[in-house]
């Protein structure tokens, strides 16, 4: 629970009273949000979320209807990646690494969504998803052949994602000492070979 | 729980009465490295571990005096990673990984490691200690500067572990689909570099 989200609303807007529904709903995602990273998926209970959001379980349960579903609702993000078609080939590397890193830096739900999706089935699925057709189309765009998108934008996957799981989630000292601009260095020549060097199974 | 952890010492090795003490430890470790596995550290319970090994749920206790701890002896385990000193240096990237397919293909040790180290802090406290030691130790035998070994084996780490997140416990499609030898012949060259590669850091 952030100091932010403990006070949010105290009193007058427990149960929602003053609340829009619109407000409920973020409020309850923030607190779902938070409560996913710091617990994972199966310690995390509506009745946690439902006090850090300052409204009765019950009215997260009318909102949502069940925790998978709550779960479900709040790790549907958009990675919001960056159109890379118009980035010199020589630059996408840099260019989407970079992104990784103004997009996650600081920001909890990437490594939430890990947690979860480790011990979690529908959490795992949400992952495949989300990468499959997100970081899939992006790739799909600027890869010479676009039936290479799947496996290329897998190993991109594999190595971002890599970086989440030591940085964020297991915090391997040395991956949590280096600096962004330092780590952008060792991994954009990964990720722009990922993009594309020739596929060995093609040949 | 595996077929053979299911029957093995039915009936008379329950609560340990033929079985000696060593093999009563050891059909202990089997069963929590399987139940880790399989449901996570926090569902999986000593009661559901005891009865996988056929035996009291009291005797683990007895062995191993709780949970965490039985935890942390399952996930001891030695990465057994190969003496990469004699290797010519354009051969251990290539050298690595293949070794990390021998090792990890079909062995579910590394899969629930990375699940428990996900949402528990004394399964990541293991993973750190376990990379830092034993992958640290053998990367420190082949780079040229000693100091610069943590740095090269977390952005080693970040890859292979990343590989193991998406193709063993997120189950990405492409990364499922893709045969070890296509895998080896993608990372070779991203784990060479990591070794190899001038520091950014140290210009």
């Amino acid at each position: 629970m952030t100091e932010d989200g403990g006070r949010r609303g105290a009193g007058p807007a427990a149960g929602g009273g003053r609340r829009s529904a619109e407000a409920t709903r973020a409020a309850i995602l923030r607190a779902a949000r938070d409560r996913f990273a710091a617990d994972g998926y199966d310690r995390a209970t509506i009745r946690a979320i439902a006090a850090d959001a300052r409204i009765d379980p019950s009215m997260v349960m009318r909102y949502y209807g069940s925790k998978e579903n709550l779960f479900a609702t709040a790790a549907e993000f958009d990675l919001r990646l960056p159109d890379l078609s118009g980035v010199p080939a020589d630059r996408l590397g840099r260019e989407l690494v970079s992104y990784f890193f103004t997009r996650w830096e600081g920001d909890a739900t990437l490594p939430a969504l890990l947690r979860t999706a480790s011990t979690n089935p529908s959490g795992a699925e949400r992952v495949r998803a989300i990468f499959t057709t997100q970081l899939g189309v992006a790739v799909g765009r600027v890869v010479a052949d676009p039936t290479e998108a799947p496996r290329r934008a897998g190993l991109v996957a594999s190595q971002l994602l890599g970086v989440a799981l030591t940085r964020y989630v297991l915090r391997l000292p040395p991956m949590v000492d280096i600096s962004p601009a330092d780590l952008i260095t060792w991994l954009a020549p990964t990720i722009h070979r990922y993009l594309t060097d020739p596929d060995p199974a093609s040949h």
